[in-house]
């Protein structure tokens, strides 16, 4: 008899960006290169003094905690979905995560059966599939129309035919940077409320939405209290995603439910970290660096799609918010070029994100680890220079292309 | 059409030490009783001045990390375990997890097809059960001992009548104090060999052990390195349960497996406390505070069990290590008592529970949340005065049952 390992544990994907990093680096050894990297999830910056200070005091925090979380950090947190979502969570509808990646980890326990059918809407973060699997869950995929923008008809539809019980998008989107206009919740909520399914908010990239716009949630359409559950955390906002500090807020039945399995799944997130936001989402200072942040990130989407609009075979909607651009490569699948000797074709999203290693020495992420084969998806989460810089290479290279 | 939440958030078990938390308050406001609280699963000391410290050089780590955990740390830790347990484990073959916890939770994963059994030697530690079952898999329990020792024959008969896959058990024992001897984990290693089943070794009180015994791991006999996999973290060693930070080591392709769950399902543990955890583990002042907690919960077991075999009707073996005393407590199953003009019978462990509560202001966890309710625990994890007035309360309860 052979001892193995599960099934699912074979099944599931490993994350994308994981396996490039390892092409990369030998990139980089075997040919000297410098490869510029666009496939941070984060951002370039991180957190303020004086949230960099409160850990050292929040360190004293040394025993268990609440597995719901710290009741005072929950009690800013009501505000703040008070003050930016414009409802009413209370603290014990509210329950701290290890990131939004446990979060929805949970959530997917929490609201699906066994066999049941999740609805994911393509474009989609990459740990969603992977989520509803690891809860033995089936994923749909939902497309979106050919902007990248919600399509209610599609919704309706896949929701119906796949008896689909649990909807999950990001608005603003990782990685098409769309985000959801009001209109375009209500449609959605419709179609919830109708089907009377759960609908999972990521709105972890609100506090990054550019040129004007607002970020408007899901949470705040009448009669969605039920029906929508919002996850979200500090670590885009703040620059800390290395501290593993998210939330989720929602039906007080839910989060009762949440909280009991988190108390068996890990006990909560650590609590200097959880002390530490008590500072970050009060300090005037974090605020300030936070939109600091957004102006870098929509001048470089600016200079970015500009660019790349220039550049032959590529098109690219203009990111609304997030930190991403997620260009339609399509055009440029047949095309050949030629590298340390050998010939290479382009017939996939993988095969231009090898291309643009080897010829641009840019590193970005393809876009069939986000559900859609003719795009690429690019970190814009860095300095003016570095995305000046890649723009150029990306340009050059891609004009040799036969 | 209802929405509900799954069957399986409806069927997991809260953490029995939550409910606990209510009666205790509601006793306390309505009759003004000063509590004695028995039920703590942490030290009562915090980290050292150097280990605190640590952590806001290790706020600037505020990027992601390697899933897996810091190398730095990783590497650290495979000298721990080599010099601990005798046993070469890479860095490769170690993932920092979010605690124990969710070192088990993803392990379940791993291992575990849906429906398959995992054995849990009784008494278990509350989380195992609800592990099993959070990955749909079905617990089957393996009974020890008179001496709440491991049972070679039973545990034989239980992997081939109930078709086990996995083992669970904690050695020190929680909640029991019973620390496997090199015998006993050879017994159980011959079994696990010989039906080529996995073993899960929870090691997290090893630092813990009492009257000059040596703490032995089941992974340092020879032949298990395929089968057993370690769980061990921070938490009771540093006393830092609210950082979150444990450890999985085992064979490779395990290691990977979970770390590519790992990337969906929490990203890995936050890294100012991994940071910090460089310094605690090689560190002398935090060595020496690691065995001066143990010298004192040493003396607080001696104390509090040779104290407890006094009191009429109930016995309890010797600790020889964690921090928790289980006595037997069945002579006193039928006894009554009378409170706030009330009379009671004493049937279950959590009638017991109860009763101290009322009549000693003592709180401890029942037996029955470990899987033997003929029994109740104590935790010793509280300075010497503590231990002493717990003990006087308790004795003169006790001795008004009729």
């Amino acid at each position: 008899m052979g001892l193995n390992i599960s099934k699912l544990a074979k099944e599931i994907k490993p994350s994308a960006t994981l396996s490039l990093k390892e092409e990369v680096n030998s990139l980089e050894k075997e040919y000297g290169f410098t490869i510029i990297d666009l496939t941070a999830g984060q951002p370039d910056t991180g957190p303020t003094e004086d949230v960099l200070q409160a850990l050292l005091e929040g360190g004293k925090l040394h025993k268990y905690g609440p597995v719901q979380g710290d009741l005072e950090l929950r009690g800013i947190l009501s505000e703040v979905i008070n003050r930016e979502i414009g409802v009413r969570y209370d603290p014990q509808d509210i329950a701290i995560t290890v990131g939004v990646k446990s979060g929805i980890d949970i959530l997917m326990k929490v609201l699906l059966e066994p066999g049941e059918n999740a609805g994911i809407i393509v474009p989609f973060w990459v740990t969603y599939p992977e989520a509803v699997r690891l809860a033995h869950g089936i994923p749909c995929f939902v497309e979106s129309d050919q902007a990248l923008r919600p399509d209610p008809a599609r919704l309706r539809k896949e929701v119906e035919e796949n008896n689909i019980k649990v909807l999950l998008y990001s608005s603003p989107c990782n990685p098409s940077g769309v985000v959801y206009t009001e209109d375009e919740l209500q449609g959605i909520a419709k179609i919830v409320k109708e089907k009377n399914i759960w609908v999972i908010s990521d709105e972890i990239y609100g506090a990054c939405v550019f040129h004007g716009r607002k970020h408007r949630s899901i949470l705040s359409i009448e009669d969605m209290r039920s029906n929508a559950i919002l996850v979200d955390g500090a670590s885009k906002r703040f620059g800390v995603p290395g501290w593993r500090i998210g939330y989720v807020a929602g039906p007080r039945e839910v989060i009762a439910a949440f909280t009991k399995l988190q108390g068996h799944i890990n006990s909560g997130t650590s609590r200097p970290e959880q002390y530490a936001m008590r500072i970050a989402y009060t300090s005037e200072k974090a605020r300030q660096a936070t939109e600091q942040m957004r102006q870098r990130y929509e001048r470089n989407a600016d200079i970015f799609v500009n660019g790349l609009s220039q550049a032959y075979g590529i098109s690219c909607i203009k990111p609304e918010g997030a930190f991403y651009a997620f260009p339609n490569i399509k055009k440029l699948f047949g095309t050949e070029y030629e590298f340390a000797g050998k010939r290479y074709r382009i017939k996939t999203s993988t095969d231009f994100r090898n291309f643009l290693l080897r010829k641009a020495q840019v590193v970005a992420v393809e876009g069939s680890a986000f559900g859609m084969d003719d795009y690429i998806r690019f970190s814009l989460a860095t300095n003016e220079e570095t995305i000046v810089n890649a723009l150029g290479n990306i340009k050059s290279a891609v004009g040799e292309l036969a």
